[in-house]
């Protein structure tokens, strides 16, 4: 397996990126991808209870449709508790794109992020739409991993390549993270691109698991979005033979798996105000959940935090959040590991001799930035 | 009802706290309750699993024993996750205390708060002893307030006064918060003093409902202690008709839970580096649990916190912090109303329109003052 910390689109996609001025800023803003064949779509969505538009209305588009040809993406606007004007302007945003494509309009899958409760400037996007589509080009995923930015510092950007049998098969991954990122999924966009052929329900199972040993690994400041949005296209021009279980499954499985983690280790590396990357181990834990339970605990625990960020070996506050989680952890039993704190990654171990299950989660410091940045967020 | 925001300790109780050296700046940080005749006790704790050693220990004094003289506790170290040493101190601090006082060892409980991890500094303690039982006064309540401070600002207090019959009943409460403040109990100490003459089953069941509508109500970073304690001894010293239920104990609950709640405020107020009193009451709820959840997600969200520190009124975060609760929430019945942001307390009010229960929880603002105090703590 080939890896590559850029973006390179398999054969048949191509993206662009403008700036149409939903961000004051000036910066790009609006994200086109498209594939020139039909492709097969799987989702992640958050599971907040106030969905985005963009999140309601693509999986509408899912359930009607299985074959897609065009993702729209804006930062700078979350498109979100707009009760009257939400969903009007996600479909208006669609219909207006299919018709310049010529496709239909459920071929189309929509994603924001940005600011909640703010009316999306539809009158913009649609003015941006006919230079978005003149944009399109293989290299322009470079410029649509920008323009899906919101707090981020630089832009996310995974690819590998590896061989199926005599073909060789690329997945092709950008996400944007920053703040508001949790368990499951949190203010992140991710899309992933892939020329393998493979069947609908593999390509399903593979998303589903890639997504767990991931996205769902993070948090940043334990707050669950509501645009949340992992989308995967792939459009089977690795001509391979059709991936739909055994061996192969398992090679595109675990290609995908490290695309969407070495995603999410940049989101985490990229946390609001972040200074320190954070990995905490849970061993011997009674199941798999248990120790995802104590990891995320210790993980969102704001007095950790802070301790990793003062470089103070607070094991205290590792215990006490690790006991809270409801684990029925016993003292005697607890064992903490901490590398050195003044380094920039950090590694915690915590032992909890209950079991053999084990679950890893990455998160970074909560630090003074993160707090300027979200006091001052508007 | 008559109420004051300073303690009054109702007859037949003294209170007394030296600085013994624990806390490297020299302030008081041992404190001594007692009561002269034999007092009911009723205690809640923390539900953590890994209990600090006087919370393990006072359990157990609890269960074999139902008369208690005095309440031994110090600041500035938790004795906490000090498996080898932590219980063993523990219980020597009480032999010692019992020898002095002329009691046996299990009519004494103990409470401990400070840095976790750290063994107990046992002689200083033992030194202490005499000292402090030579400095038993009624207004050393005030003292005693002090001692059990950690990174409070100021000391908590509040008594009331209230008829029953003929016979007028005295509550006197001290508390310390400050920081790992969550539901349920936190790091939280409080003290509570009465002169009621009532049956233990109707002081435990006073004290639960109170403790539930005041400590298990505010949230100060989401983070639960492994030492929160909240103790209340009853010397029946009023000489009232006893309560056992009824219209009296209907009073009594009234009184206590009020004297909480006022404690529980305090301490709100006085959160790690707070700038603002943030009070979330959680509206037409299908059911108390739900509307709970519903406030606690909100007060816990980091981004909702740091909103409120900016002054920024991000209605957004408010419905994404509701959403992420699994409340079940639908967008076109939530309702949120803000009072303005700009003051130093704040009113959030959200209607969920399911049902008709409700519930209120404090909070405060999340500061780059709470990162320095915690990123320097130890």
């Amino acid at each position: 397996m080939k890896t590559y910390k850029k973006g390179i689109l398999p054969p048949g996609f191509q993206a662009s990126a403008i700036s149409c001025g939903i961000k004051r800023s000036g910066k790009p803003d609006l994200a086109l991808f498209f594939s020139a064949k039909p492709a097969l779509a799987s989702c992640v969505f958050t599971t907040n209870d106030i969905l985005a538009a963009p999140v309601i209305l693509s999986k509408t588009h899912l359930k009607n449709n299985n074959r897609f040809q065009a993702i729209i993406a804006n930062s700078g606007n979350a498109n979100c508790f707009n009760a009257k004007t939400g969903l009007k302007d996600a479909r208006e945003t669609t219909r207006v794109l299919a018709r310049a494509l010529g496709l239909k309009q459920e071929s189309i899958l929509v994603a924001s992020t940005g600011i909640i409760g703010k009316r999306l400037p539809l009158l913009k996007i649609k003015r941006g739409i006919p230079k978005l589509i003149k944009g399109l080009s293989s290299p322009g995923i470079d410029k649509a991993a920008r323009a899906i930015m919101t707090t981020d510092t630089f832009a996310k950007k995974f690819s590998l390549k590896f061989n199926a049998g005599a073909k060789e098969i690329t997945v092709c991954g950008i996400a944007k993270g920053a703040g508001m990122i949790a368990p499951n999924m949190a203010t992140l966009l991710g899309f992933i691109f892939t020329d393998a052929h493979i069947t609908q329900a593999a390509l399903n199972q593979a998303l589903k698991i890639a997504v767990n040993n991931s996205f769902n690994c993070i948090t940043v400041d334990g707050c669950m979005s509501t645009n949340d949005t992992v989308m995967l296209l792939a459009n089977g021009a690795a001509g391979n033979a059709k991936i739909h279980g055994g061996k192969n499954l398992d090679l595109f499985v675990r290609a995908l798996s490290l695309a969407c983690l070495e995603l999410a280790k940049m989101i985490v590396r990229d946390g609001e105000g972040a200074s320190k990357f954070i990995k905490i181990s849970v061993k011997y834990a009674r199941d798999q959940q248990t120790a995802r339970a104590v990891a995320l605990s210790i993980a969102n625990s704001n007095l950790f935090k802070t301790a990793a960020y003062g470089e103070n070996p607070n094991f205290g506050r590792i215990a006490s959040a690790a006991g809270s989680s409801g684990a029925g952890i016993r003292e005697k039993d607890l064992k903490i590991k901490v590398s050195p704190l003044k380094k920039k990654e950090i590694d915690v171990e915590v032992a909890l001799n209950q079991g053999s299950a084990s679950a890893v989660v990455y998160t970074s410091d909560l630090t003074p930035e993160y707090i300027k940045i979200n006091a001052a967020y508007n």
